[in-house]
């Protein structure tokens, strides 16, 4: 069968109308289900014992250095390994928003990324501290989760209702990896109703450090940002949310008690079960303006709703 | 809102019938979705701005010591915390199945584990290299992660496609924390037909380590039993379940290319997207024993479909 039908079959299957090219224009980065790289057309048996095939998403493996420094070993799509670097490192409190970066080599064949620094690091100590996170895929988190996190102040940016639903409207029907091989996450970074980088990757919290270094290359100013995912607002994902400075995070998925509580410890708005016209906001609900009616948002039917990857 | 009727309440919109003590009657452990320890009532708005409270899934974190040697610390719902040690220490290859375990203490105000073995142990080196791997929710594996897997031969048990089905439709009416509070990963350790220890957790690869944790304490035969998980078919799953000896995985989840690759090179049955009468099986086919007739199964209605907790 060949894998163009089985592509627009699965997002036939889900229900899903794909985007119009108007919707698709405010993307800076969008998704490229069509990347050879990216996924790989596997054989094999189904209920009936007929031979199928169908798309797999790719995993690989993606060593980050920090100049000398071996810090981790990232299981990734492999898509955007510069941006994921700098995120990662970012997000640990291992580059400076103001940092001097001299250089990021990628090699494809070693799957290694090197970042490099005008400033000498060593984080050996920070290293030995290890913590393995919940959210859909690993965070290995070093040292306390809450460094870092005593200086954020988020800004009080209103977040009007209507922008949520336009914004989960456009997300749920542009076309990704998700749509054409299922089993990925995907992270928005938006502005008002409009995506403007929507990442993917087998780990969620790659899908954000590629966020972050993309933030971080293009000196992004987070304050008028919305983060919506397509995973649970676990702890990991609110604590990189509020490391990035951004004030709103948005989910169709549920909440995880630490989540919720270190959201509400450093103001950060979240928004969760978010499916048609119902969220549910579990922290920062003074930033909402609801100029919307729920009403009027039409319900997702539920051979619409959009599955996690789990 | 009365929490129990919110519970019921989410029970009843995902349309799940719940089971008839006759389905629970095999369990030696089933989720508690009852305890107080695991969920939490929070208080939020909804989408009309109206007061709610909705219970969410505790986050906790657990540090695991092997002897004096600090191995990890794992965020988790914070059940089991025994074999959660046991079996992640188990499945990097830090215990053997024959090891002299002399003592499991764990301190619930410390939040530490301290697996005491009479072998004195080392594994400086090992956690020196480490890998963030894909799956929901973290896996830290420290060192190669297809370190271990040369040794291991899997059985050629046999498996009927009457036991897949009659197994998924068992555990979809079981009450868990998943139908309670969502957000939250489910693994089955199953013989046959009959599910026999189902642990839940924020981190899908902490419910699999509590399952070899178990294993390991009553020194459970792996060769006869088959794992189902509600999450992806990923890479660490796959190495878990081959570690563990089990030789068949199955998951109402997608796959990842490389999963797929290690199952076959491990000889592990691989069986994935399994809703209803329809799976495909991507790796060792050749155990399957097709004595159900899928049309005979009832196809899930989309608003069964059960989500993973993403």
């Amino acid at each position: 069968m060949p894998l163009d039908y089985l592509s627009t079959l699965s997002a036939t299957l889900r229900g899903i109308q794909l985007a119009r090219d108007t919707d698709l224009a405010d993307y800076l980065i969008a998704p490229d289900p069509s990347s050879v790289r990216l996924t790989r057309a596997v054989a094999g048996v189904d209920h009936n014992g007929d031979e199928t095939t169908i798309r797999v998403v790719e995993e690989r493996p993606l060593t980050i250095f920090l100049n000398s420094q071996e810090i981790v070993t990232a299981m990734t799509i492999g898509d955007y390994p510069a941006y994921l670097a700098l995120g990662f490192l970012r997000n640990q409190g291992m580059l400076r928003d103001d940092e001097d970066i001299t250089g990021v080599d990628y090699d494809e064949e070693l799957e290694t990324v090197i970042v490099r620094t005008a400033r000498a690091t060593d984080y050996e100590d920070k290293m030995r501290r290890k913590t393995r996170t919940s959210g859909c895929a690993v965070g290995t988190v070093f040292g306390d989760m809450m460094e870092g996190l005593e200086g954020v102040t988020l800004p009080a940016s209103p977040v009007r209702t209507s922008w949520l639903y336009a914004l989960s409207a456009r997300i749920n029907r542009t076309p990704s990896l998700y749509l054409e091989a299922g089993a990925i996450h995907g992270t928005v970074l938006c502005r008002q109703d409009k995506p403007l980088v929507y990442m993917e990757d087998v780990g969620r919290h790659n899908a954000v450090d590629k966020i972050a270094g993309w933030m971080l290359s293009e000196h992004a100013t987070p304050a008028d940002k919305i983060l919506y995912t397509t995973g649970r607002l676990t702890s990991e994902m609110v604590i990189k949310t509020a490391m990035m400075g951004i004030p709103v995070l948005a989910s169709r998925s549920g909440f995880t008690a630490w989540g919720v509580e270190i959201a509400q410890q450093v103001g950060l708005t979240l928004i969760g079960r978010m499916r048609g016209q119902r969220f549910v906001c579990l922290s920062g609900e003074d930033r909402l303006i609801r100029d919307a009616d729920p009403a009027k948002v039409a319900d997702e039917p539920r051979k619409q709703g959009r599955k996690g990857a789990s």
